[in-house]
């Protein structure tokens, strides 16, 4: 999706990906798109892509350990695909003189927080799982290198972003659960954990906007909606989209699982006065995703 | 410090140090103390160091690359001298159930915050260099794994910590420099730098007040002191005990060099909460440091 938007705005956009998590058909098809190219490699290993940041005039860094739950049984994850590949990705950036660092953080970054909606400005900062610890690692790299060497960083503190392509996440996971057993419907956790959605389309034109408009050597954006929704709701919406009279039933407890964070509202002040508002509530979003996913699984038709 | 400090409350003590700036004769001696070994060894290779944490009660990460100023010309260095080995030791500590975990951080996490003094909840971290990036990764893994794995963290926010041990920092900095020619002292920035100085026993002791009293899954803590002190005092109070008339020159600006956090007073609310209290100045703190330097280089007798 950011490719595409990058792509509209006439940029040359040189994507590097290890295709782990998406697939080559998420992309446009470089043969009929000269301004692209994709190059599959490891972000562990610079020698390998680093010859593309030469010229570039920015580069977004949106590679992560998808999987929150496999840092809890493999710390070393998200050491070394979050943080360790972030240092790769910024201390390639300075040595080839890009000018413009983009990074997409995560709302996991404030821990369990006590205020919402929760401002860029919350803290102490608690993460609450590796791949937080990682993101706020990133942060902390992304930031040091602007105010060390003169580029400028953003810094996306991103809500649940969600579509119809995503092969993990809480709509993806519940769908899945109902085409094994489509009798009942396991949620983790209490379904009263409430977060904020946002479609990934809106993000990306989010991004783009505070990219445009901000200009800080470190700019710090928090994106998400408005409003949030329970995973009660979701997994009842999903039930009604799989058109099965599944039972629901709940795991128990306030956080889903060691690392979950329940409660997700982030203030969206600062993107506001840029000019940003998300099109979508959360509940619309969800709804929107949820249909896109029946659909392609040929679901209620 | 901290070492004699555990071995007077009657714990035993294993040291794991590459005894790269510390030395050997800063410690006592093992041959007299049975209950203290010292082992050298690189934390960047735990299998070297981590059977020291079978049975222990709690670890105290000090380890970290000591020269803020390397971090510009060799970015790696803070990624595997503080970040990474961060997580060997976290790591260590849950794999060998240590239930605490104790790491001294740095103001510096804070960047250049707008609010004096700096409060622990101070948002957002923009770290200037490196060094700073690398402590707020370590503190964002030491809060992941309390809150993953069970193990409780401690982590200590600190002020400018000084000794007459210390080779680096403000005071080394100024006598060796006037050693080199006692005619002119050269001082980076423009002299406005005010910082906060706390004594390396006084540190201590605030570190295993706030251990031993704090209670929470993650227990982030400021310390320091009430009071700052400028570079320029720190300079004529140098050239007063060292006995010469030397001439002190500003290189200018108003940050020291890149990644220089140029104002440092921080909130010890928290600490006080708990029954700490500084019993020194900064300006006491520095005039101590600077009597025992000079006592110890020979001078003004």
């Amino acid at each position: 999706m950011l490719v595409r938007s990058l792509l509209h705005r006439g940029h040359e956009v040189r994507v590097i990906d290890n295709l782990s998590s998406g697939q080559r058909s998420d992309l446009p098809d470089p043969a009929s798109e000269p301004r692209l190219s994709i190059l599959q490699a490891d972000l562990r290993e610079p020698k390998a892509w680093e010859s593309q940041f030469e010229g570039a005039e920015a580069v977004w860094h949106l590679a992560a350990n998808r999987d929150i739950r496999l840092g809890t049984s493999r710390p070393e994850i998200d050491l070394e695909q979050g943080t360790i590949a972030s240092f790769h990705v910024i201390d390639a950036a300075r040595r080839h003189a890009v000018p413009r660092a983009h990074l997409t953080s995560s709302c996991v970054v404030y821990g369990l927080p006590t205020v919402f909606p929760t401002p860029e400005s919350y803290g102490p900062l608690e993460p609450q799982s590796l791949y937080a610890a990682s993101k706020l690692a990133a942060e902390g790299l992304f930031s040091a290198y602007a105010h060390t060497y003169g580029l400028r960083s953003y810094i996306f503190r991103l809500a649940n972003i969600i579509d119809a392509r995503m092969n993990h996440g809480v709509i993806f996971d519940f769908f899945e659960k109902l085409k094994r057993d489509p009798t009942r419907l396991e949620v983790l956790g209490d379904g009263h954990q409430a977060k904020s959605y946002l479609r990934t389309e809106d993000c990306v034109a989010g991004m783009l906007l505070v990219a445009d408009r901000a200009d800080a050597k470190v700019n710090i954006y928090n994106l998400g909606t408005l409003d949030r929704i329970s995973v009660r709701e979701i997994a009842e919406k999903v039930v009604r989209a799989h058109g099965e009279k599944a039972r629901i039933e709940f795991t128990g407890g306030s956080q889903g699982w060691a690392g979950d964070v329940p409660q997700l509202l982030l203030s969206i002040d600062r993107a506001s006065a840029l000019g940003w508002r998300p099109p979508y509530t959360s509940a619309a979003a969800v709804d929107r995703t949820i249909a896109e996913v029946a659909f392609a699984r040929g679901l209620g038709r």
